[in-house]
């Protein structure tokens, strides 16, 4: 019997409505699977956590959750409760730093029985390999002054090791797709980060002389996500870069509340962790109508990790089956509810 | 007699394809005018001048054009020649710096006759306020050590004055407009220029109680461009994330060939400059196929700014009623050519 441990941190909002489903899918998967077993093991840390303890985890949470094989994230998140910043940074953005998870993988691709917003999308499907550890969100910079001399200086920090790693990683991804990798720079704007970014862009392509590649400014590249989608294979990207072009695939794709995403330790020494696209969307908070394909979606992204990647297709499959046939949330034109969804991709797996 | 004084600098590529014919339209409003000339004094910058000269402009090229009303520039930039880094920042970016035009305004609506990507556009009309001086953009930063070791620095710069000068210049054009201002920031990722520009944001609204606000995280608000953009009026951005905006919309438009740009001087001091959102397009060069909108609806921005917004307004509807016609270049999905689209709009203008 194979036992993954999960670590499940439903966080804020829909978070808290959408992990309990995908947790029910999982749980078909294992049945489905004979040999296969995920135990989950809850943790309440979130912006409410946050207001009775003052702080978004114990003290020990990394230890407490360390050990297990992955992480399992809803969203974190509750402007209302808490300042973003905070919560964000002593949750999500801690996790991914402290675990060393430098990358961020999150697909787009056209789902049937889902309206995309473009009006004739041609069957695009894309990956995001996103540097999710340095760049623009390093945490280097400060304000001086006061009033009308106040200044704010933000560092952006690209290594040598981060910027390869991150590319090394799209690279072997487009070697198992359509050998194509696509860089997002700014050099034309930005002229000491982009040009680096351009030149071990350079270099490590050189290593893979089987796969294209091209550059593009993220200005154009985020105008051909709306255009031209489906010329695109794996696109590696800096961690803004990556936020921003990833928002725009699920926005093509149709609706936030499908995307995606895993945060991969790369090393072997700290789990990794799975969280979809979307946040916490307060405003539609115990409706019983957050679409839970997102975290189902990355629920799939899970069991590709840890090896089951005929079973995640499996997932995938019934996820479109269950959109084709028009049993959709609000979002996306339907009127069913999350646990309806769920309900019927469950029977669809089983089938 | 009023008098223009326009220093025309085509540029690049199809700058120098679609200049001209924005000149000839631009000749037509001033016939229709009666009391109005533009006199045009045009400038080789440009890349092959780079190769002759080794500069992008003369030594003395800002002073030559500083006492022009406006600058209508086309195009700047061509890899195959000189790498962008250079090319711009000596011309395109050395302008815009030195002549302080810290705003660049680009507006995104919804044109008959083009078609849009998205599948069911409603009647979205924006405007983006670019700070157009600082920011990501700031030239501070370099790169340390070699090889494994090397690192790359990027500072962002965001001052109160410039921030605030951005600002306010969204929030007079608001007044103007819809009375609503969205501006875009990252501060729950990007933790020091972030939350700068939201504060400022916060205190410079208090000075325009009759403008409705609202604040989006750029992620979220690439993807509400492709999927909501009727929902916005005025957004003010920084230079990176103005950017990349700014190529959605164009995109959203039907074409990066139509959109237009100011980058407006606002102490009176030097020349405001006129340029359109596309680049150079080396691939089209000479096939006479360019899109001239772009350049022509840049003239438009520059009738206004020089008070003629009637004239403007009255250019606007001819270019919508030509591509109502059917009368398009192959970007847009027709067979024209530049120059023929160009006639019929002044046939149009002159009726
Ligand atoms: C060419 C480049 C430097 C420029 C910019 O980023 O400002 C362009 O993309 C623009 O938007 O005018
Ligand atoms: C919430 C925010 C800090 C985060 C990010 O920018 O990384 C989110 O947008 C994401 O993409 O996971």
């Amino acid at each position: 019997m194979k036992i993954v441990n999960i670590a499940s941190i439903p966080g804020d909002g829909v978070g808290r409505e959408v992990v309990p489903e995908a947790e029910r899918v999982l749980k078909a998967i294992a049945e489905l699977h004979g040999g296969l077993t995920f135990e989950f093991t809850s943790f309440p840390w979130s912006c409410e956590y946050y207001l009775e303890n003052g702080s978004m985890m114990p003290e020990d949470g990394l230890e407490q959750i360390k050990d297990f094989d992955s992480i399992f994230l809803g969203a974190v998140g509750n402007q209302r409760l808490v300042p973003d910043h905070i919560s964000l940074w002593g949750l999500l953005i801690k996790i991914r730093r402290e675990f060393e998870q430098v990358i961020n993988v999150r697909p787009a691709k056209l789902i049937k029985g889902i309206n995309s917003p473009l009006s004739n999308p041609k069957d695009f499907d894309l990956l995001v390999v996103r540097e999710n550890s340095e760049g623009e969100y390093s945490s280097i910079g400060g304000r001086i002054y006061n009033e009308d001399e106040e200044l704010a200086i933000q560092n952006a920090v690209f290594s040598r090791r981060g910027t390869e790693r991150a590319m090394r990683y799209a690279f072997e991804l487009a070697k198992t797709r359509r050998g194509h990798v696509t860089s997002a720079t700014k050099s034309n704007g930005i002229v000491y980060s982009m040009p680096f970014w351009d030149d071990v862009f350079k270099e490590i392509s050189k290593d893979y002389p089987s796969v294209e590649v091209d550059s593009q400014h993220i200005d154009a590249l985020a105008a051909f996500f709306v255009t031209q989608p489906e010329r695109f294979d794996v696109i590696v990207a800096s961690n803004l870069f990556g936020d921003i072009l990833t928002d725009i695939g699920a926005a093509i794709m149709g609706s936030i509340g499908i995307a995606p995403a895993a945060n991969i330790n790369i090393n072997g020494k700290y789990p990794s962790m799975f969280e979809p696209v979307h946040g916490s969307a307060p405003d539609i908070i115990g409706k019983g109508i957050a679409n839970p394909i997102g975290q189902i979606w990355t629920a799939k992204m899970m069991l590709d990790h840890h090896g089951e990647t005929e079973l995640g297709d499996h997932l995938l499959d019934s996820i479109e089956e269950v959109t084709s046939r028009g049993i959709r949330t609000p979002d996306i034109g339907g009127t069913s509810s999350t646990t309806e969804v769920t309900s019927e991709i469950i029977k669809t797996l089983l089938r």
